[in-house]
């Protein structure tokens, strides 16, 4: 990145109060949710991911989906997701929108891997696109965004390394299905830049793939999820998930940091010159936010490094 | 990074067993630090900052540098450095050399911001060097190798962001002065991309300043210490220095993650196709050593990953 970027426009999709909170052991009220989605707008945002019309036996976490899409707070320019598993998702989002909230678009999510999918979803790959058809239909036909989620794309925690192909068939195929954009994620956080790179060959390499589809969604268990952003940023992809204060993780790898950190995206991408819309200081308030409402530290380093020197009184960095 | 590098040697410095362990409250027998450094050099460690012969008033947990230096582990192409900080260090270096010990290479310290350097050796950065000459000429006589650290380079705890022009300056004196190697180091972790550009920049344009005399020295405080590695790699470095489990940090950011962990740093170079002779499992291993001793974890993501797998029975990532 020798040439400065001149203020590039790079879009931050913010996962945290639905990819963040799902796997969070302990309960945060629809209150303190809220709050954090009221200040992750302040701080900036403008693509949050919010919540997700799931089963509550599933997900007892996000069993508030529609007090919480209710309560979205409206502002100019923001545009709000939920993930949508199945038809009784779509309909309870359709009538939470019906009843005023905010929401526009949908999210639907599978992967790369069999094994995977179906501990997930408990349904296989092919299974889940089937059902996705009428869904993604549907939400389209009522003037919902629709956004793909394929995990598991560069490895997977029963098979291992996973082939850049079989990742890249699984996105093709929701976009054809009519999603707008697919993300595409590194679940277990194995990838590296080598990996980044092959990835992209391929997307770049097929004619019917446009960059501007593709989101990247990197998880930062091994610290690679900035230089693989760095990577793809090179290779033009603008658009990238993160979850503020670093939020949420895989259940597969526990221990293990999860999500990247909307901090450390925007503290790197700020200091190259792009241009975010994110206030970082006003986006460590979020995470400060979370972090008083579950008694522990964020994960994020940028979040950790700024409490710390807002404490000491140091210049700033 | 789309060339694959064809397992290009990337060098890593180790600095666990020193910069690692100075600021570490807990306090760690020599015992321990010798069963770290071995388990180093069994994981591949070439390069090792084994000790400081500093005053044990100043850093009490190094005042058993003698004995360290004694233990060391005497094994096939492996360099062990020691930082001597003035010349009754230097004393102490050769009386230990004299002794037996493998050490055979000095480190001196000074930085970028006269803040810095007085808080933390007690005289300004003219008179830190002024007071190195003769130490540096000692040493070279005496066969030893002679590295130089250049501290706050990107920004100082004291003064902010620091023109990349000052630190390049103190790089400049150290080489002239007859060091082999700088390490220039991003001691508050603020530096992005953009900042290892601007200063590889100038590096590069100046003829007098060869890169395979540059270490770069990234602290991973806001997450940005590997992408500043993938930059640099692509600029031409090809030494950088870690610290195994990530140990240690700035005692100026209190509660922040310091050092690159070695752990990060090698799955992402070795994931990427560079040769790093290190063996990540083992190298874990040393990490795990330190963390039974410390008794808590250790900061690296990619050690906390391992650990995590480890305990899971999963796939190979």
């Amino acid at each position: 990145m020798s040439a400065a970027p001149g203020h590039m426009p790079v879009r931050v999709v913010e996962v945290g109060p639905r990819d963040g909170l799902q796997n969070e052991p302990m309960p945060v009220s629809t209150e303190v949710k809220v709050g954090f989605i009221a200040r992750l707008v302040a701080a900036g945002h403008t693509r949050i991911e919010a919540t997700s019309f799931v089963s509550p036996r599933a997900i007892p976490q996000l069993a508030d989906s529609t007090e919480v899409a209710r309560r979205l707070p409206r502002a100019e320019g923001v545009r709000y997701t939920a993930l949508v598993p199945n038809r009784r998702g779509l309909d309870a989002f359709l009538a939470a929108r019906d009843a005023g909230s905010p929401l526009h678009e949908i999210a639907v999510f599978t992967g790369a891997t069999d094994r995977f999918v179906l501990a997930n979803i408990g349904v296989t790959i092919s299974e889940s696109i089937a059902a996705f058809r009428d869904i993604v239909a549907r939400a389209t036909t009522e003037g919902l965004g629709v956004r793909g989620y394929v995990s598991t794309v560069f490895g997977c925690p029963y098979e291992g390394r996973v082939a850049p192909e079989r990742g890249l068939a699984v996105a093709r195929t929701l976009l054809e299905m009519g999603c707008a954009e697919v993300s595409v994620a590194d679940t277990l956080g194995v990838a590296t830049p080598a990996d980044v790179e092959r990835f992209l060959d391929l997307w770049q390499a097929a004619s019917d793939l446009a960059m501007d589809r593709l989101a990247l969604h990197f998880h930062d268990t091994r610290g690679t999820a900035l230089p693989n952003v760095l990577t793809a940023l090179r290779r033009g992809v603008t658009t990238f998930d993160a979850s503020a204060g670093g939020l949420g993780g895989c259940p597969y790898a526990p221990g293990a940091a999860g999500n990247l950190a909307s901090e450390d995206l925007v503290y790197m991408l700020e200091g190259m010159g792009f241009s975010t819309g994110i206030d970082l200081g006003r986006l460590v308030d979020a995470s400060s936010h979370m972090a008083v409402a579950l008694g522990r530290k964020m994960p994020s380093r940028t979040w950790q490094a700024e409490v710390a020197r807002r404490g000491a009184g140091m210049a700033d960095a």
